[in-house]
C-alpha cells in the first residue's frame, strides 16, 4: 500500500507484551467488491474488540454500563491508519493499549495484526455521557479505576 | 461533548464556499442503543457521500472504477472527529474538501452539518490500486484532472 | 439464477399500478465479494424504503414513532425472494403494497425492480410494540387510518 | 410479541439432537435504537453462523469457495420469524438443520435460542453459482456429499 500517507504512524505507541488480545475472524460480510474487509467494517470491529476488552480485560459489563446504568460510551474521535488489506478467512489478533485517561474520556489504541504483519492501528476516544442528555460526564470510579490498573499492568 | 480531545480540530481546513455538497438523512438503522448515530456507521456513510462526489463533482464513475476499470479505491486511513451526536431524523449536509492529491493517493476533508452545526469532520485518504494485486498504482489521468479542477474551482 | 425455489412466488399480491414507489441507489458497500448485493443489507434498504413510506404516504414520521412516541416497529417476519442479482450502481425502484392490517401488526409487501426486471419481493411483518417493555400493543389510530387509506387508494 | 404472524410456524422442522450448534454473542453494534437486535442485522449474524458451520460441520472452507474456487453462495430466498426480541449481552445458540438439498442448491433452517428460548427461525436458500456468470451451477461434488453426510448424521 502507499506508504505516503499514514497519520499517525509516528506518534503511535509501541505495543506492550502485557496488552491484552483477542482474535477477529474476517468473514465474508466484512469485505467488499474489492475483495478485502471494507474500512467502515474495521470500525464496527474495533467496537466489539473494545466490548470484549471491557468485560474481559477491566472486569466492567460494556452492556450493562449503556443499558441499567445508562452511560453512554461514545466516540469522540476515531481514527485508523490501514497498513495492509484484510481478506476473508484471516484471523486478525487485536491487542488494546489506554493511551490516555481523561476526566470524562478515554484515548485507546488498538493494533490489528496478521501473523506479525500489522493490518491497522487505530486510535479510539471515548467519551463517557448521560443517555439522557447526551452531554458528557466524569468516567464512573469502576471504570477509572479499572483503566488504571488496567495500565499499571501493561508497563 | 468531552472537549478534551478533537484531534484534527485545528488543522482541518475551512470549508469552501463552492465545496460540492449532498444531503445525508439519518435513518433508524444509522443509529445504535444509545440512540445516536452508530460512529462506524458514519464512515459507511461517508462512504457512500464519496460515491456521489465522484460521479457529481468529478464526473467518473465510482462504480465503473472498481468494477469494469479494476481500480481499487481503498482507505490507507480515515479519522474523524465528531463533535455533536446525530439523530434519527436528522439531515447532515455533507461537503468535500480535497486536501492533497499525491502521486497514488488523495487526502480528502468531509464536513457534516445539521442547519448550520458542525456534526463531524472527516478526513480520509483513498489511495488507487490495482484490483488483481492489491497493490497501489498511479491516480488515473481522469481522476487526477478531474481532482485538480475540482479544487481550483473550490478556491 | 435457481428456480428451483421462491417460496412466496404464488402467493404474492401483484403490483398496483398506484403504489408508492421509491428509487433506492446501490452503493458500493451494499456488495459483498461476490459483487453483488449482500442479502442481510436488502433488508436493511428495505427498512430504510418503509422508513420513507411512512412519511412520504402514510404522513406519519417514522421516527417520531420510536422517539417520542415510544413506540416500536418491530419485525416478527421478515421474507425476500431475489429472483436476480443487484450490482453497484443500480437503481431500484421499490414499491410497497399493504397485505394485511391486524389488530397489532401489519403486513407489507415490497417489490424492487431494476428497470422493469424483478430483483427482489419481499414481505415484512410489523408489529407494533411498547418500548417500555416489548411487548405488542394496538396499531394506534392514526397509523391505522393511514394503512387503511393507502390500502383503498391503491386498489 | 404478537402472534397474529409466524409464517414458517408450522413446517419448521424440529430441531435434531445431534444439530451442530454454535454461541453467537448479541453485542452493542447489533442493536437498533429500540435497543433490541435490529432485524437485518441478524440476517448478516445468521450468515456467519453459515460460514462456521461450513467449516466446522462440512469440513468445507467457506471463503476459499467464494475466493479461489470462484464458487458463489448466494441467497434466492431468506426469511425468518423472530419470537422475542434479543438483548446486547445475550448469546444465542445457533443449531442448523439442512432442509433440502437439491440439484444447485440447499435449503437451511436456522433456529437461535436464549437458554431454552427460541428467538428466531430462518430458513435460507442458498445457490452456487459461478462467479464470474453469476448463473446457478451444480453443487459441487465436495458439498454435496457434507451435506448428504451431516443430514445423515443429524437423524
Amino acid at each position: 500500500m502507499d506508504l505516503e500517507t499514514g497519520l499517525q504512524d509516528r506518534s503511535a505507541p509501541d505495543l506492550p507484551e502485557r496488552a491484552w488480545r483477542t482474535d477477529v475472524p474476517i468473514r465474508f460480510s466484512h469485505c467488499d467488491p474489492a475483495g478485502i474487509v471494507y474500512f467502515a467494517r474495521y470500525f464496527d470491529l474495533l467496537n466489539g474488540v473494545v466490548e470484549d476488552w471491557f468485560g474481559e480485560a477491566l472486569g466492567i459489563d460494556y452492556h450493562e454500563m449503556i443499558g441499567p446504568r445508562r452511560i453512554g460510551l461514545g466516540y469522540v474521535s476515531a481514527a485508523a491508519d490501514f497498513s495492509r488489506p484484510g481478506f476473508m478467512g484471516d484471523r486478525l489478533e487485536c491487542a488494546v493499549v489506554v493511551e490516555r485517561i481523561g476526566r470524562t474520556s478515554l484515548a485507546l489504541c488498538v493494533h490489528a495484526r496478521r501473523a506479525s504483519a500489522l493490518v491497522l492501528r487505530a486510535r479510539l476516544v471515548i467519551v463517557t455521557t448521560s443517555l439522557e442528555t447526551h452531554t458528557s460526564i466524569p468516567l464512573p470510579d469502576d471504570l477509572r479505576h479499572a483503566l488504571e490498573h488496567y495500565q499499571e499492568n501493561c508497563q
